[in-house]
């Protein structure tokens, strides 16, 4: 069987475009989304993704407002933080990068309410998810929906095999997958690394998705033929043949899939790169609701 | 294979006598352990609930503080008594029955906080619960899990299937089968009615919760040999042979798992039997915390 290699790229400049239409409606009628990007002390991968979070919203029309505090800001600075940008009426958005720093309480970021909350990062907006209210889901567990609609791939009625359960991706996605109507309404299993022979349950995956942090942890032999293989890890590996030492690969043994599933997505280059183009619809959405409420 | 049946009256008993030691030791600190149920409009069925809560509350010395509001109390009325009793020191648990009356929006719950929500109704404690932290979790999917353990019947390692994706019992009971540790560390599907061959999934099972409201939808032929089956279902079915004309059923067709599995819980008598027990030590877990806090 040949592998349809599912690639993010493209699929993200599509959700972009739509968000810049979007972003420019409303602009035409004086709101402009924007979007709040708080960093706590300054870890060299979370200023990166805030840079690429800045450029992509250029593109797209969204304002992305970069908050940094320094890493002693502490609990209470955070938290002042986080309730000025809820009651901006300006800021239609907000996300906390992780990690935060010690002294930090993880908890702060319960404060964001639920509206602006365009990564499902508060208790309150991760209890609507598990609800079946409508609510922003997590960024990376809608990049795993997008991709598979993005492919044709239905979700209605599949199985999907979820390996992995952090809060912030195996969790999410089976409970967003779990929802009723469109892009739900999937039969959902969760594995981890508490599951007795993980084999036996990915095989029976009509949709498998690789979430657990481990390099290449699914092989080939774990996949049924004509599956729909979707990887979300991202780790590195050493590799001294590499320019920076280390490579980036995924949970799943690409080059072993390739020829027994019908899709798979690489990585790099797969919902990784979805994400960002998801953060900036939700935005825009965010937007859309509050201009609504006016 | 004789199949054991696992009654709920006699784990709940011992439960309420632990419950009983526990409060006791809080009393002779000067706690009194309290729950307040709150009871907007007047469903009989929560009237009967309430009275019900309040006996096994006096037999295991937890005042139990039914607090009563007309149905014309409205979102307002219903929200300023959780408030009084979020903030009231001497009420460590509430409880608020549910169906609401129209008229009162469902999300006042959301106002109950985490440390006094021992029934996991407010969004915050739901997604605490899907992030894996320690919170209460829902009494009737403790009580599942408390079954299991009374019937020594392995929950780590397991693949529980479950079938039913309501807010109150599926997705909240799997988020807590799903947790590190004691008591969690299942693999666990969720299958509802949009499960395509559900006899597929159920038969896979090694411990099968039933909780869709669907009276006997589970046969015989649907359980393998050996699994442990749960019946959360409570479902009334029309009897003429009946003094009430009805008669309660499960979900699960009782008589034909018999001899099937080698656990199973009848309806009535089963987990039904165990929720009281269980929200009364959430309560009483609460009221230690508290004390702990002082």
């Amino acid at each position: 069987m040949e592998t349809r290699v599912l690639k993010g790229r493209p699929i993200a400049a599509g959700i972009v475009e739509e968000v810049g239409r979007r972003a420019a409606a409303l602009a035409g009628r004086g709101v402009q989304p924007c979007l709040a990007v708080v960093c706590v002390g300054d870890d060299p991968a979370s200023a990166i993704y805030s840079a690429s979070i800045e450029r992509a919203g250029g593109g797209a029309g969204i304002d992305v407002r970069v908050v940094r505090l320094p890493a002693g800001a502490g609990t209470d600075g955070a938290a002042r933080a986080l309730a000025a940008l809820a009651g901006d009426p300006l800021v239609h958005g907000i996300i906390v990068q992780q990690p935060l720093p010690r002294g930090v309480d993880p908890s702060v970021v319960d404060a964001v309410p639920a509206a602006k909350d365009v990564d499902c990062a508060a208790a309150g907006s991760l209890g609507l998810l598990a609800r079946g209210a409508e609510v922003f889901a997590p960024c990376t567990a809608l990049a795993v929906v997008e991709a598979l609609a993005a492919a044709a791939v239905p979700i209605e009625g599949a199985h999907v095999v979820v390996v992995g359960r952090s809060a912030v991706v195996g969790r999410p996605l089976a409970l967003l997958l779990l929802r009723k109507g469109d892009r739900g309404n999937a039969t959902v299993t969760v594995c981890h690394t508490g599951t007795r022979d993980l084999a036996t349950h990915t095989l029976r995956a009509d949709v498998l998705v690789a979430a657990m942090g481990r390099p290449e942890a699914i092989r080939g032999d774990m996949v049924r033929e004509g599956a729909v293989v979707v990887d979300v890890g991202v780790n590195r590996v050493e590799d001294a043949t590499a320019e920076k030492g280390f490579r980036v690969v995924g949970d799943v043994a690409f080059q072993e899939v390739l020829g027994r599933a019908a899709v798979a997505t690489p990585v790099p280059g797969g919902v990784g790169a979805l994400t960002t183009a998801i953060l900036l619809r939700n935005t825009v959405r965010a937007a859309e609701a509050r201009a609504r409420e006016r």
